[in-house]
């Protein structure tokens, strides 16, 4: 495939795009190696997932508090570092569960008293396509974008 | 989406239907925790993956000898757990690099000398696309295929 590699610029706007978008599905990795499919919710600059609190993916991240998350597709790829900012339980966060609902096709706040949001500070974000746009992947550094 | 559940056995001859599918593009996930999409091969009942050997899942791979692989899409999903068997410079393989070129849209013989071979052994493989399956979702377990 012959494409120009985006602008940072356009790299930063498409990763906000799909951040935002419906259903928002990623794969989340925590030590182990543990790796998961889970939805998430895009939400004042942070990825919330919702999980059983009883299940690996929680309870390493709660332990470890650190977590790589790899969204869209594998040829055009968003891959999040993120530290665990704070868990809580399902119930307790409204807020939260709204925004969570609203972007997505579930309401964890149904699910159960066992159920909690995960709250993931990005500290590191890279989008890529090509091999082309690898030199300059990087949109994020230690929480804060370079764009 | 109402469907029924698939049955084990057509399960397992859609997860070997897929890992034998061409351009086999995967999440690996390694302790760190690090994930990175790859393409991969399917050999002999082995994950192929072939990367720079300095690349950091090359790297804690041979030092950890242990992966989680993501296949398929998030709802329908196909998770590996394996231990890496060997790995070997790509010069030093022609068996393997033919049956990695066969099934994908790269060359990693031409890649240069510091690119390897990571031969990955699964150990455990769960498939599953709505919450129905879950249960059921293991289909092979240290290393023997339970169905």
């Amino acid at each position: 495939m012959i494409e120009e590699p985006r602008s940072a610029v356009q790299r930063k706007a498409d990763t906000l795009a799909l951040l935002s978008s419906p259903v928002l599905d990623g794969w989340v990795a925590t030590d182990g190696p543990n790796l998961v499919p889970l939805t998430l919710a895009w939400f004042r600059e942070r990825l919330i997932a919702a999980t059983d609190g009883a299940n690996p993916t929680a309870k390493t991240l709660i332990a470890t508090g650190r977590a790589r998350i790899g969204l869209g597709h594998t040829r055009d790829v968003v891959l999040v570092d993120a530290e665990l900012e704070r868990w809580l339980p399902v119930t307790e966060a409204p807020e939260i569960n709204d925004a969570y609902t609203t972007q997505n096709d579930w309401d964890p706040g149904k699910a159960g008293p066992s159920y909690v949001f995960l709250v993931l500070r990005p500290t590191r974000i890279q989008a890529w396509r090509e091999a082309d746009e690898i030199p300059a992947r990087t949109l994020m550094r230690d929480g804060a974008w370079l764009i």
